[in-house]
């Protein structure tokens, strides 16, 4: 009940996980550094885009199939789980050939042709809110994979649109307990996209914490200065390390689990 | 320049076309009997759903291929173009084998995926603005259509999300002038789902007119408290003939063209 | 019924009113040129701001009483009524002392200390809907008027809050028709305001005259970039009298009414 | 630096200060008694509605002076700082007579008049964010009452407008951190008004807590069910309690300081 279990990781039901990783999959190389540095700090899931859904068609739309590869390689390498989005049903069985979860991003979530094939795939799914669906149209929405019978399906609250301008979205965390009250679904944060901003991640991230959250999303990158996509709110090995520390540490207190085990590993280096 | 034109009907360069017809096509006897009444009104193009995005998987989701089926009958009986949603890339093929105009609809005006494969197609196509999307936004997403060589765009002002609670949109009709200044594809007006009231369709017609719009289009039903779908904000045959005469007075006036022809003939009844 | 009669003029029941001038009084010399041109191209009310709202306390927070004086000489020189704002209940009677029509600005139309007193004054209101308040709480703030008994309420739609970023406002034209279906309160639209941009003042402007309202706001200055405030929503002469043309032309076809006298004077020029 | 301190009780600087009490002031005893109950648990300010600025004119306006004189004699006898809502300018004196702290409500954060007279008294304040204004525009309020020279302002989160239904507001905890950022200013939360649903205030608390704010502001009522206004997000005097207990561990946790002292009294017994 309220927890799903992917290979030997289970989000919910007091099993905290955080999803890390690049916005875009930008090159082998860079790919299997930050798979073990995330895991090293407490990662159970790699995150990577290959499909970009870009606002232009004229900005990088992603390494495709060539990035699914470096995902599946990238997640072994590090014994992480992986998830990337599918953006359309022809990519359906392609995309699962690579990775473990399909992410449904925001700007698919009432996409309903698309959820109908994904739900009869029977593969886990990451479903993120619409940025301007209210949250009773996001649980509709997960109705079309439960309908299907694929239940597999974690929930992400990545903010909504509003008139604010500090902030790309606003992060809405109310949505995480009245979701609770509402379904059994798992829901994650993901604080990267619902703030846009790096220097406010890690306040937000124990926010999600404290307000009953299954798990964070989080972008990572070794230099986000340079990162392809979304460099703004993207975080570097250390200041999530860093994060990953007080996160682990408020669920602990909060919840009485473990810290994560690999920085507890780092603590004693 | 500034004009699509599909079969014989011009969109654009001082052109308006009016798109009429129900949300759903709920059979076929009902549709053949909406077409040749708008018609008579004035109408030159034929919309009605097949494939319907409905936020609840429980929704009636449209008659699918049958659906199509009965458009295209109807069109050429009455002489009137079609133009019906097409939801997934899967469709593509089906959907242009039976309607002369692809909806892309206000929830896939993001699912770039669509956007590119439609755009190779070639078919003409109307897409509406996703309706959390910035104008900015929607003429980019044209660009995924028109960077495949794809220029038989028409655009579509539908409303947008806001907090007000009278309306189910709010419908903003300063897209209008300003697409205008920044691009050169026509705009029409759908001021059915804009405002999701009939009873203020035709004010917001007129206005949409006097704004500079190339067109409109109208959800129509024989009897819109039965409409399977959005009867709310749909007109019967007598509220649409109505408007049609208004609109077509209010174009001769402000743009020197002649009112709609079949509207002439009614008169003349 | 659904008409204010304020000296000469009559807003309503089929009265249409154009009340123009600058964001903020400038100067004397200034402001009487602007009356004197404003009313040859047909407006009746001349508007200007004294006491300005402004978001930071360091920006120009306008001439206050000198300013109300200018006003009061610059309106009758002209012939013109006058209305400006009342931002606190200490300044009712000082307004009132000097201007025909309080103005109650967006920021403030929820202020209810300040409706109350105004509603006891007696004096002519124009209330502006605030730029983040529905239609319905638009009608209850007029009711705080309404029930102290001063019934010389204007409604004003200026543009409402919203995601869009290519106009100051979303202008929300279907509050016009809506309020005229739920109160009898004459309702003006502020195309300045709810646009920002001075290029599409006169588009927008027509779509006012089209959904049913019962006048115009118009920002005019004979040098809109140098402007103290808003002078890229703001028309110069010329474009003003070009745009009373447009809409006295429309109001004539559309509601069988003489355009507006002084234009026909500029016409035989 | 970053504190604002009023008679024995300082805000900010890891102080943290939570203020409790009803909506709107009801009668004398029930005020008396909420005010022994919120101390108990910890709070060390009451708040009480006295001049309500409600939507309708209709619905219950406060007791006025009357509930004023109920706050000072139950904060002397309880042993708390009040704060109550002033809402123009010529009740500045009258309410700085009665209570410690002044409150700008969110309708009144643009009433620029207002607060330039409201700093002018030099009297405490806590300004409430606009439920329709940016971050940026709530801090340039603020400069209205820094500007002159009052500098006693704690600033206060309450939620924005969004298209949200689930929620009265949408509780933007991002503003916390930006505002740290940006502003010395002390930052409470109001998760009552925030939310309008008290069975999310607890969890939104602790996330305020995360996020870093400086105090809280929750509605308590001895009967929620029968409060006169705003009773659907109101804590019973039990949930308070527990509420406090939460937050104060968690903020001995996160910040290294001891719980509330009356809380580990209560535990005692």
């Amino acid at each position: 009940m309220g927890a799903v279990t992917v290979g030997n990781v289970t989000i919910g039901d007091g099993n905290f996980a955080v999803i890390a990783g690049p916005c875009s999959i930008e090159n082998r190389d860079q790919l299997l550094e930050i798979a073990k540095e995330v895991k090293a700090s407490g990662a159970v899931i790699l995150r990577g885009g290959a499909f970009k859904p870009r606002t232009s068609p004229y900005s990088f739309q992603g390494l495709g199939e060539e990035g699914l590869k470096y995902m599946k390689e990238a997640g072994e390498a590090a014994g992480l789980l992986t998830v990337s989005e599918v953006m359309d049903s022809s990519e359906i069985e392609l995309v699962a050939s690579y990775v473990d979860i399909f992410q449904i991003g925001s700007r698919n979530m009432d996409n309903f042709s698309l959820l109908k094939r994904v739900g009869k795939s029977g593969h886990p799914v990451l479903m993120k809110r619409g940025y301007m669906s209210t949250i009773e149209e996001f649980l509709l929405a997960a109705e079309y994979l439960l309908k299907e019978g694929n239940t597999n399906v974690i929930l992400c609250e990545r903010g909504i649109r509003t008139f604010e301008k500090l902030t790309r979205n606003t992060l809405d965390l109310s949505a995480v307990p009245i979701i609770k009250k509402m379904s059994n679904l798992p829901v994650i944060v993901d604080p990267s996209h619902g703030t846009g901003r790096a220097d406010i991640v890690a306040p937000m991230s124990k926010a999600a914490v404290a307000v009953g959250a299954d798990g964070l999303m989080i972008e990572v990158h070794p230099n986000p200065r340079k990162a392809i996509s979304d460099g703004q709110q993207t975080l570097d090995y250390q200041a999530f390390a860093a994060l990953m520390e007080e996160v682990g540490e408020l669920r602990a207190f909060l919840y009485n689990q473990q810290p994560f085990k690999p920085m507890a590993k780092l603590k004693a280096l």
